[in-house]
């Protein structure tokens, strides 16, 4: 027997309307290339989007159609979040800071109609266009006096086209399953892979987020998304700050200290979510110009783990709660926040700290479970750690085009990850499975051991990767870069280890590099390394 | 083109099985009705849940069946609640303060194949047993020692059916859409009509009631439900407890102010939610006994409005965050909550509280809108007063084997109050559709007028009804009850009302009556006093 609910599907186009009927005067704010700031309303960012979903009927969009963004943060790409999902047609947010090689592949894979770029990208434009026939249009997220020159052909103004149209627009209204957006993971090996998010995912994502214990979102609140939007959905903000009319602040191409600094205490910002490397940055200006953060409460730290020193100094000197969160393209992407319970209320500095370096516990929605090789699940002690798998209405069931299925049997999501969970339901992730090394039977975490290296005052940066050993299978070869002006030795760093990791963990050698390779996002490649070194000798012990 | 995501219905299961894996150890406390406490965790509620699953295996219980509970806030009450929608039957809450010939018609009318009930109903149970011949057994909420001695022949023990059982048990998946429970509206008119609730909406508004701007549940919450969980869901609190981890406080039978408070002390309940009348008895508790409480933050206020000075009186001495929530049966309950924005930060506690008193603005996934008599909508200006509306994933379609439906031709349920919504989106109830005077083409409150007369000393409560006028079309006839010892005259109350509102809205006359009648549920039975007072004759002026 049927429930006699009414049977109203989750759109997105529903965001964008609450936020303007209810919350119709709250700002939007963007930061410009230029420095300056445009501020609006929902309303008004609710009318544009209209307009621009009249333009698509002239563009002669349909539903299904993919739609590219090379954009940063800003109210024009807020407009196309809204603006294309709405009618049905799915947002593909294209990550700039990927190879332009990578970019091209993807536009292509994607089959983008049409793609909308900030002027910073009118050179990128150039050179991807000969390459992407199927792309009716490049729009230019400007108005008609700031259209770049550009040698490409069919380039569209994107205030001409919002200019010609009327807000007279009624959302339609579809099955909540509808692809909603596209994006691209940028894996360590092979040709970048597609998410494909729904309208049903994306909604119920955004009432997830918004939770308390998740980035605790309000009509109190003012965001700010350092997060790209065309990383993962800007980690699901912009949904969420228009489901429960909070301010928001978009902060444009400009992310250094002094300028993150001034967009937050201008303009009150009490949340905001990114990467480690950007709180940083905004912590080394802040103690350099001896500034406090007057409005802030609440920074969510993704994409990588907060080193502990980070986190501390944030909220010691700060006064700022610093939060973990855990997921990944596939996860739109939350899966995890690390945000205290009540027993942890009376625990010491030190303890809650342990607690805060982990990832996190899984949102209502989430389930997570980590397995051994053998596909046995294993016990939530927070001492087990084996591979971390997920399921739930928010997790990709498989890629864009893709062949086949990437879960398990059973219908998990490998997440490619090593982990642990405690019984408070506390996940850590300990490395990644390709990266773990298998010595003897046992795993040693190579993250926990690169961790280690860099804590070393002469290390910059370190990797660990297994070498293939006789006996013990996989063992442990550190690849170190030394500080500029600073020297030591391969026994001082091995001697270091000692007290710190269990003694069978210690690696059995070390090199000494000029530098490491990383991805275009930044991460190690661990799998270029594995291949530099893989006739490496270890010493025999 | 669909979206690639995991579809995963949305199943009540699924928020048990979250608060067992993630939050395992957090306590669900229970007032039980000889004072003591039964104190258990969601790992034992769940296991409990799986073996009462077990146990409707062999009385064979099918998907779909309809089971009744009558029962105070407990954990065994909270078992049937995940127990039976767990399985896909429905769980069907009964009121017990209904006239005992309503619970007889709407158990008959529900088809409840079992009945749970506390001790406390086993005299009632012994009176409706003999009208409802469908009903296979009745079952006692407690162990063989404690069972009833009663001449109703087909009586069970709950823990009895438990103890035979294992908790081995998988909970089914199937479409999210498949009814779970059932809740009858105690209408003023006619027989009582039955809400049929699914797992998609009921999970769908745990999520929204979890949010910030709504209940605000979190995992460092204590949350203690003074709402019965027969009266709409326990307005989802045992569903948005289980899905954040939040400890949860049932307070058993026992809802005077002392036995309250101290369930609030000892457990440390950080939120609770009620109808008026208890908080106007826990206040005056202690203000008798000179107490405070300690670590009470929010109190949601719902069923009936906040009168102005026990919202005030709660904040002020008690320093509680004192909220209005707004809904109804078909609306699962929750429509409303209102919490301030941040724009009313730096406001007056003055206009900090005209704001408070109205019943608040929409979560995200209900829609209002008030319109006219012929339909039309009018403005969200806070002055314009029309029929409110609603829809969402929440909101009901229709009644349970009713004829027709109840919505409007465009897919809106009429929510049968009159309203204004402000441009900041909160909504005030100014009258029920039924009760609003219309005089002259205009519309003239009745619990305006209400509430202004029983502001008046001498005067314990209150009626306003209209009386055909044959100028006018109707005029308001206030009906008052005089508090005992004091007297007071006609002139004297109508006098009270000038300048209190405009003039053309003071009734034409005042009859003093010795009561008001009132439905099982402590509403004014307006039906009756205009069917008594159909031929009153206004004095003509």
């Amino acid at each position: 027997m049927l429930g006699q609910m009414m049977q109203m599907p989750l759109l997105i186009s529903s965001l964008i309307v609450h936020a303007d009927k209810y919350h119709g005067d709250i700002e939007v704010v963007s930061g410009l290339s230029d420095g300056s700031i445009h501020r609006y309303t929902y309303t008004d960012a609710h009318k544009r989007a209209r307009q621009l979903a009249n333009a698509f009927d002239k563009l002669s969009v349909k539903i299904g159609d993919r739609i590219g963004t090379l954009a940063w943060n800003g109210y024009r790409h807020l407009e196309l979040y809204f603006g294309i999902s709405g009618i049905g047609v799915v947002t593909h947010t294209i990550n700039p800071r990927l190879f332009p090689e990578q970019i091209n592949y993807i536009i292509n894979h994607a089959e983008d109609d049409y793609v909308f770029f900030d002027l910073s990208f009118a050179s990128l434009i150039e050179n991807l266009a000969p390459h992407c026939k199927q792309v009716k249009g490049w729009i230019a997220l400007t108005d008609r006096i700031h259209m770049p020159e550009m040698k490409t052909a069919n380039v569209l103004c994107y205030e001409d086209l919002l200019n010609a149209e009327s807000d007279d627009f009624e959302w339609p209204s579809f099955d909540e399953n509808t692809a909603s957006s596209l994006c691209y993971t940028s894996g360590t090996t092979g040709n970048p892979k597609g998410v494909l998010y729904s309208h049903r995912s994306t909604v119920l994502h955004a009432y997830a987020i918004a939770l308390p214990d998740c980035l605790s979102l309000s009509a109190r609140d003012t965001v700010l998304p350092v997060v790209p939007m065309f990383h993962v959905n800007g980690w699901g903000l912009p949904y969420g700050c228009a489901a429960v009319g909070a301010k928001i602040v978009l902060p444009g191409p400009c992310l250094d200290g002094a300028s993150l600094f001034e967009l937050f205490e201008k303009e009150k910002v009490t949340m905001t979510a990114g990467v480690p490397t950007i709180w940083l940055g905004l912590l080394t200006y802040l103690q350099q110009n001896k500034l406090k953060l007057s409005t802030l409460k609440r920074m969510v730290v993704g994409g990588a783990a907060c080193a502990p020193t980070l986190m501390r100094s944030l909220e010691e000197e700060q006064g700022v709660e610093v939060l973990h969160a855990w997921g990944m393209t596939e996860t739109s992407p939350l899966g995890t926040t690390c945000i205290l319970k009540a027993k942890h209320a009376t625990q010491s500095k030190e303890q809650q700290y342990a607690v805060k370096t982990k990832q996190g516990r899984a949102v209502y929605g989430v389930e997570m479970k980590i397995t051994d090789n053998d596909g046995r699940e294993l016990p939530c002690n927070g001492e087990a750690a084996g591979n971390l798998l997920v399921r739930g209405p928010w997790i990709a069931r498989e890629y864009f085009k893709g062949d086949g299925s990437p879960l398990t049997a059973d219908g998990w999501f490998p997440t490619g990850d090593v982990a642990s969970i405690d019984a408070d339901g506390y996940m850590q992730i300990t490395d990644r499975s390709k990266d773990v090394i298998k010595s003897g039977g046992e795993w040693i975490s190579s993250i926990t051991l690169e961790n280690t290296a860099i804590a070393h005052p002469a290390i910059a940066e370190a990797a660990v990767i297994g070498i293939h050993h006789p006996k013990w299978d996989e063992r442990p070869l550190l690849l170190a870069v030394k500080k500029s002006n600073v020297d030591v030795s391969k026994e001082e760093i091995l001697h270091f280890f000692e007290g710190k990791v269990a003694k069978w963990w210690i690696p059995d050698d070390v090199v000494f590099v000029d530098q490491l390779p990383h991805t275009a996002t930044g991460k190690l490649l661990k799998t270029k390394l594995r291949e530099d070194f893989s006739a490496y000798k270890l010493p025999t012990t």
